[in-house]
């Protein structure tokens, strides 16, 4: 296809900088009460779902993005059999969840009715059946009332929830009050994984902002990152756990997870996971300075 | 500045993906012999130095690509004297090397005289003023006849030269032969290093085919990569050795050399170095199915 | 709205030149058999109808484009009984015409009934209510084999088609075999006109080459013009007859009959009839330096 | 050349509307006192001069500008002999005006000394040598004030000037007071003519602010207009007098004019004429519903 015949998405991402997609083709524009769901084709990423403007996921990538997300926490955690997932639509987060044969529950709170039926129509290729897997329990719900309103534990609890806009719900699942009540909902040697913005040197601020704010309320935190090509830069995940900590990982210990579980992954592995874990020098300096504290009165404010 | 103040830089990277860049002021657009210079200023990256309308570096983040392209190699070499530059117009890659004390002398040869002189007016940040250090002989050349015409052998070579478009003299400093040559001017227990190309799996067929034509003259090649916000993907490398493995490096080297040698680096340190030398599986997978051989006689064709 | 939440449809007319529509919403992405068809919401412009990436109509300023394609023509026939309409999806054309109330019957032929069906069903305020007229008779085929199997003249023809791309069905509609149809199937006193391409001094070629090629079959032929601001340029018709000289028009008729008639019209009068048919001296000479004539085996071949 | 070799300027004309133009080369970006000041080359337009952002005039089409700027005017004097020129740092405006034989003297006030000499050096094909004609009289001033302390009077006066942007000094050459200062400065039988903005109903109300204004000040008042293919846009121009009606012109008499005086135009001649003072009806009726006057205390503060 020529330049004419695509139309563009252009992110833009500062006042002077923005990433032009060509969109093949458009197969759904919509307004929810939540937010605006456009699901496009596009010649190099196939399938783009993008919200309120922002790429969540590509055809063409979202294995990475999933599997930076999903894999390290189950695969450190000895024996996953409950999964908590705030978010996650698309149905991929729960794909790489039910690759572990442990699991025998996963609870996920999706805020937006439409947005789960227009991935379940469209993005097959993501989900691969998972809405219909009898270990699914589905809430339409906001993710944090749904957690205050039930006192259930998991062993892994995964927050793949898009950033947070203005007036969005999704704030209120960015601060320190929301993190404590993770940590309340984590069963012993439990795991919290979250997805948690861009990496790179520009944007790194709320990054950092969340990684002080998880810092808070948990005794072992790390910034993790992996680059995802469609989002055109590295993306940020933090993972954080109560009773252990995650970072001390024997070697050889992945892989051999990875065996015994029989998983077939593309990205991850032992050695992407020494890749994800250790983090450029401007990085660590440049998040060791911030000192915000997200909370419930002071929200986060950029993305 | 506002969308209507910017002209833009459309760097088009497939036909349907596309990064834009706002550019405040234009300071010099010259056709050389060889290649198009473009210096311009950007609001966030600041100077943007582009050739033949691909960015080279930008004053934000070069730090980022000369100590990756440069450090590892210096830091791994016991006691670089002698160092060979292929490329470098930019004079930041000097910059990085007459860091190390124990360097005597550097040889840069670059082919296109008015990249480099438009280099010096424009762009102090970048070389610090690298070209006036005594240390340096500075040669207007094609850099692969002068190492065929001069027998002299290097403890550090660094090839820092652009992507190369058709009928481009590059061409010829990215084949077999060439890296023949190299090895053939590396002193005993010299490296040798290369900027290779993008590094996300989209571009990444340059890299691989790089990587397989320098293991068929070197025993010791490793692939190693970095992200630079500018380019808004990871950049590629390659380094490789004679007589020594430079992959195995005890704990704690990088650290103690950066001590001793009383390095400021902002982006290098032991932890960047296992991010750097550390891959996804994906792209292992992908670099390792290639078996292309850049030759004088079959000419890498893309980048 | 901001630039980041338009989707981008952008004209480009030459490798050099483009005009960029920012989109709303899409309402509808479809390949037909015979084109792709999309329609979407522009927040200056309002609906916009878009055939194979060329921008058919909008909702601001279709009235300029259909009652400068179909006034004149109706004006200048003294009772228009009868017409025939070539293309013309939207149902504007027919809009124009069924407001002459000595109209008794228009035939419309259009080789696309799902662009019809699409039009009928989103861009309500163009067509009004016509293709519920009694007076229409819609025919689904190509309006060069109806012509050509049936014998009906018509007082008024409109030929109201895209420009033809390559391998298009339209290619046949622009040549002197095509023009020579039409001419028989004129009434006594009938008129032709055509929608005949871009009227600035760049894209003249196609217009002229119409121009050129009418004037081999029929005696009395003019070129005019409306500038259309959705197009960003002039946009040039052809008006044509056989038996009368429809260039020679005392004062005052087209008021008269206008007001006779009792029409109310936005964009065409007396004074409107001077500036479309009054042309450059620029685009005169261009055009009457032209010597192509269109012929079934020398198809037009840019727009 | 290819998408990739442009730099583009991008005009954007409202939120969802842009023009973009792939530049070639730059040549000039510099800041005056007074505004920015880029000239730049275009593949289809040739040389481009633009201010604050702004398309003035391109290589390939100023003919058409320029002459219907300066032609009517000219032509329907009996005999210019003086001639007044306010901004036109072009060069092209003079040229026009010194084709008539019987000009003796021409004063031109631009405010801008570097866009001036700018104009002189790069642009030779607009000005052709004008700014050595021994009739020239070149003020660097304030049109405005000049004409306040000078009481020369002119047969034609030609006001050239950019759109006044915020804090312009410009913004004091569009008022009423201007406007009767003008007047004063006409000599018995004199013509002004002003450029007037965009033609186009999107972007009229400039247009139709500054005709109503001239209209409280002069007798004879009329808008004409023409289609400019670089600026993608109709534009307008307004033409006043004090002691003759200039819109009552014998049939024949601008063609004879034109013989008379030898001129070889390209683009204005009788039927032209008629084309530029033709106003289509939607123009007329949104111009005759505007009421606002432009006033030294209540400023025109959009074009």
């Amino acid at each position: 296809m020529s330049f004419d015949e695509y139309r563009w998405f252009i992110e833009q991402s500062t006042p002077s900088t923005a990433h032009m997609f060509g969109l093949k083709r458009y197969l759904c524009d919509k307004q929810t009460p939540f937010q605006r769901v456009e699901i496009f084709d596009h010649d190099l990423y196939g399938r783009l779902l993008v919200l309120d403007g922002k790429i969540q996921s590509a055809a063409y990538d979202e294995y990475v993005y999933h599997e930076a997300l999903v894999q390290p926490a189950m695969l450190l955690h000895e024996r996953p059999g409950s999964v908590f997932v705030a978010g996650g639509g698309e149905g991929a987060t729960l794909r790489e969840i039910f690759r572990h044969p442990s699991v025998e529950k996963a609870v996920m709170v999706d805020i937006d009715r439409e947005v789960v039926a227009l991935c379940r129509e469209h993005l097959g290729e993501w989900h691969r059946g998972s809405f219909d897997d009898p270990r699914l329990e589905l809430v339409i719900s906001d993710a944090r009332r749904h957690l205050e309103e039930n006192e259930e534990r998991f062993d892994v609890i995964v927050v793949d929830i898009p950033e947070p806009l203005e007036e969005s719900p999704a704030l209120k699942l960015f601060t320190r009050q929301f993190y404590s009540l993770l940590q309340e909902r984590l069963a012993p040697g439990g795991i919290i994984v979250l997805q948690a913005g861009d990496f790179g040197t520009i944007f790194f601020e709320a990054h950092s902002a969340i990684f002080n704010t998880v810092r808070q309320v948990l005794p072992y935190v790390y910034s993790y990152h992996a680059f995802v090509p469609s989002f055109n830069t590295e993306w940020g995940y933090i993972i954080a756990a109560r009773d252990f900590d995650p970072g001390a990982v024997e070697r050889g210990l992945i892989d051999r997870r990875i065996a015994e579980r029989k998983l077939k992954l593309r990205f991850y592995d032992e050695e992407t996971h020494r890749y994800m874990f250790a983090l450029p020098k401007d990085i660590r300096n440049q998040r060791d300075g911030v000192t915000t504290i997200i909370d419930d009165d002071e929200l986060l404010t950029t993305f």
